[in-house]
């Protein structure tokens, strides 16, 4: 029997796009709340309907101003309704949206300006005084001011609520684009060497919005009230914004204020269901919170029931089991800017419902199971891949559709991606037969001693688990005789001395070997972290050369 | 300031494919059971690392008989774990998988497998006399059949089993595909005119998988225990099976076992915490269920807290509300093959947490939000787009890259799709602000009485919230003066008699118009149902012809 082959698919062939997701949002969930803090602290409601309405009216704005398809347009921006605005109002405009980390350093944002090619900024009010530092470097053809403390804008610099106002978005009509069409790009960190450009499509942002969404990831539904910690302008704020546009998810945005007490403040004002930050951040939360009980009982309730993503750096146990002793679930989840971002997550998989709280505890303080789309594998030295079995190490190395495969403008280097195209995350991890990955370092962080390597972050983790250890970062030392050595920089909780031989049985008590001990302890006030969050083990390094 | 533009975006081209969804199940959820139910009802139990490398050996066995990329693969079966391999086996191997639906009359399927071009078959054993009905209309050059009672399979025939135990699966390579390339075909049902083949693709299949299983779709997560009551040859279980294994949660096949009796047995075994299948069966294992508590208490308890999508026809508030009773609740999805299916579906969006029961049943019983990817609009006759105050209505017409634009080897008609390239469904429907839809008719199922219309589903559905009313389905039957007047066809509940009048006072008191009555009632034993569950109204209008 004669057949034809091939047969051709007959679905529809329509673009993804983050237009259809602005769109949906305006037309299901016009009334649900998009809530901001602002400078003064206090809080302004609009909704999804008015946002819809808002980031179209950008867009015309934009287009007036002269944007061009794939021209760049950054953000100096703290997390708020606005740049939410700018999420969607400049993809939908033709534009790239670049977030600015206002973490870094004036000369650093201005280097990444100008290897962007930014054209036009959108820059808070109150972040006037960081931008002069230098503006005089880039070359932005128009500063549109975002009155976020509702302070008057002063020419050249144009006002932000005056182009919407100004703007017919009736007029408006989304441009044109492929699905592979660049939507926004964002700097990696940079610990070593100059930071590159990410750029993410309308296909990768919606691909990894809906995975990011499923159940097993951040588990988001429209009945969820989302507060992002995590800046927009880190990895987009893990993607979170795309996801609460699609489901229609009420967002509180805390604005600029990041301290605990200012945090759980506005979890009192609004309580939401689910958060999302740096290790960090929760550090702090947790110890602000449980010293008030004493200090100023009352003062503050945790969210019953809230979920807490949690990100950007390892997740010691010990905060995990701080947190759920108040009924919050911390869900670590891993991946970097190249992975847009979410690569694992660590959930409850159907084998360990019914698991002991000790296995519970110990599977959610690790990377977690890569998640649908991210195809993963552990890469020994020696080319091949560590087998699944919870021992072997192997630098992960990632593919799939949201995943970066080169860089901004950068020749692809093999140090970065492999012969076969797949990305090298640096980071060395275990899985097991349960598909979870365990990270035991950062390729440069691991500790090679006698031939046999020390994971500093098994120790840092190890030693976060003592009653008197508010943290502790490990680096590795030059050893004569055993190549390198472990030093352990620790910092104590406050009111507490530190006693080193109490930490070595600790760590003893913990299942390490005498070998792996630290070598040295240093007493110190706090650890230096980067822009983003993680320990800056280089500045560590510095510190303590020898 | 020069710029570069356009911008490229940096991210992977790497292209959406079910074997990815393969491999993440062996990796990751190998240990998770998948159970089927067996022709003599035992139950034969496995998990995803035996159904990655059977399907595996499969694709290689199919490879090894001379499949050819694009070759056409059908399948007669019912619901089991080989015909979730063939889901996944037939498209490893380049093949697309045909599923034939075993309800439709013998000349029917062999129509349509002749139309599809099937080349090699996979049929149950308990099948096989069904297919003696068509074999000799049809040119299937293999035909493989699967022992699902453990029969001897005799020559010419192929044992399915013996073909995989003489595959080498470690040989198995996927064959290269692009993402738009085909993987399964159905046909849709056809109520009127041949039917017709909607082919699906690697991508349009993930995009689908990847929707249906968010939290306010089927909210599919790892931990659930699925049981897809609906057959695997209905738009491919309306999806399901992707969705199980991309999450890897537990799955339970009742095989050819969907008596009410059997289905609430298997309940008792494998308790499910997620059900799918059309109204008629979730009507019936109701009464049962709640016969049974007089006649044999004890017997059978519903599983706790259990969610149940239900879909393919309009799902009665009454239903709703009775399964409710029990800790059940009804999730209604609408769609159709044409849009792979879900288009629709109705959940407790953020605005109606708190409102009260009757409100939560009045939506529940709406055909609900477009999900996801999905544009939609009510076209009027007109050509304008009715407005969504849940009064106007017009043909829903949706668009989305899992949508069918056009069938397999039929040129694309304008009563099928509009001018600028939308699926017009011949459903009609309004839609609120809060984009909920309500369908109010099949476009050739609405009766225009007097240049006014009359919703049979309205009055369907009113008449089945009747103590006395088991079913009931309205037709248009002519009329002189009105042009076209309602005839409602009536089951009694058993133990019951029809009294017309009451039914009309029940009509009235739930707020139809006078006008609006039924013209005329008929008591029935049953309504004559399509084979994939749906009223056959043409069948009735055969029966009352005026």
């Amino acid at each position: 029997m004669a057949t034809t082959r091939p047969i051709r698919s007959t679905m529809m062939p329509v673009h993804l796009s983050l237009n259809h997701l602005l769109d949906r949002a305006g037309q299901l969930f016009a009334s649900n709340e998009i809530v901001s803090r602002l400078p003064d602290k206090s809080l302004r409601r609009h909704n999804y309907g008015a946002f819809y309405a808002r980031t179209r009216k950008l867009g015309q704005a934009l287009l007036d101003l002269g944007l061009q398809p794939g021209d760049r347009v950054a953000t100096l921006c703290w997390n708020h309704h606005a740049h939410l605005e700018c999420y969607f109002g400049i993809p939908a405009a033709g534009g790239v949206m670049h977030t600015l980390n206002l973490r870094l350093a004036p000369d650093e944002i201005a280097w990444i300006a100008n290897d962007a090619k930014d054209r036009f900024l959108v820059v808070d009010d109150v972040l006037l005084p960081l931008l002069a530092q230098f503006q005089g470097q880039c070359g932005f053809e128009k500063i549109i001011v975002f009155p976020f403390s509702s302070a008057p804008v002063a020419a050249p610099f144009l006002n932000y609520e005056t182009l919407l106002d100004q703007a017919d978005g009736n007029k408006f009509a989304y441009v044109a684009h492929h699905e592979d069409d660049a939507v926004s790009m964002c700097y990696t960190s940079g610990t070593t060497g100059k930071p590159k450009g990410v750029v993410y499509s309308h296909r990768s942002t919606v691909l990894h919005t809906l995975v990011g969404c499923l159940g097993d990831c951040w588990g988001l539904r429209g009945a969820d009230v989302v507060m992002p910690v995590t800046p927009m302008f880190h990895a987009n704020s893990w993607g979170m914004p795309y996801g609460a546009v699609m489901t229609g998810c009420k967002l509180v945005f805390p604005g600029p204020h990041l301290h605990p007490d200012d945090l759980l403040d506005l979890m009192q004002l609004e309580p939401p269901t689910l958060s999302l930050g740096v290790p960090t951040i929760w550090m702090s939360l947790i110890q602000t919170y449980e010293a008030s009980l004493h200090t100023q009982p009352g003062r503050w309730k945790l969210p019953a029931g809230m979920r807490s993503l949690v990100g950007g750096a390892a997740v010691p146990e010990a905060l995990i089991r701080a947190f759920d002793k108040h009924g919050i679930w911390i869900q670590q989840g891993w991946g970097m800017t190249e992975t847009s971002p979410l690569a694992t997550v660590s959930y409850t998989k159907s084998e360990f419902i019914h698991a002991d709280a000790d296995e519970r505890y110990r599977r959610a303080a690790m990377a977690g199971v890569p998640v649908p789309l991210v195809d993963i594998r552990m890469r020994g030295d020696d080319g091949t891949d560590a087998p699944w079995d919870g021992q072997a190490v192997g630098e992960i190395q990632v593919r799939g559709p949201f995943i970066t495969g080169s860089y901004h403008e950068v020749p692809v280097s093999e140090d970065k991606f492999s012969a076969d195209g797949w990305l090298r995350t640096g980071d060395v991890a275990s899985m097991d037969a349960h598909g979870f990955v365990r990270i035991t370092d950062r390729t440069k962080d691991l500790i090679k001693s006698g031939g046999e390597w020390i994971s500093s972050v098994d120790l840092e983790n190890a030693l976060m688990g003592h009653a008197d250890v508010a943290e502790a970062a490990v680096i590795a030392i030059p050893d004569p005789k055993w190549s390198e050595r472990p030093l352990a920089c620790v910092v104590a909780k406050p009111g507490k001395t530190l006693d080193f031989a109490a930490l070595n049985a600790h760590l003893l008590a913990n299942g390490f070997a005498k070998w792996q001990l630290p070598e040295r302890y240093e007493g110190i006030a706090t650890v230096p972290r980067t822009s983003t969050g993680k320990f800056y083990k280089l500045k560590l390094r510095e510190m303590f050369p020898a």
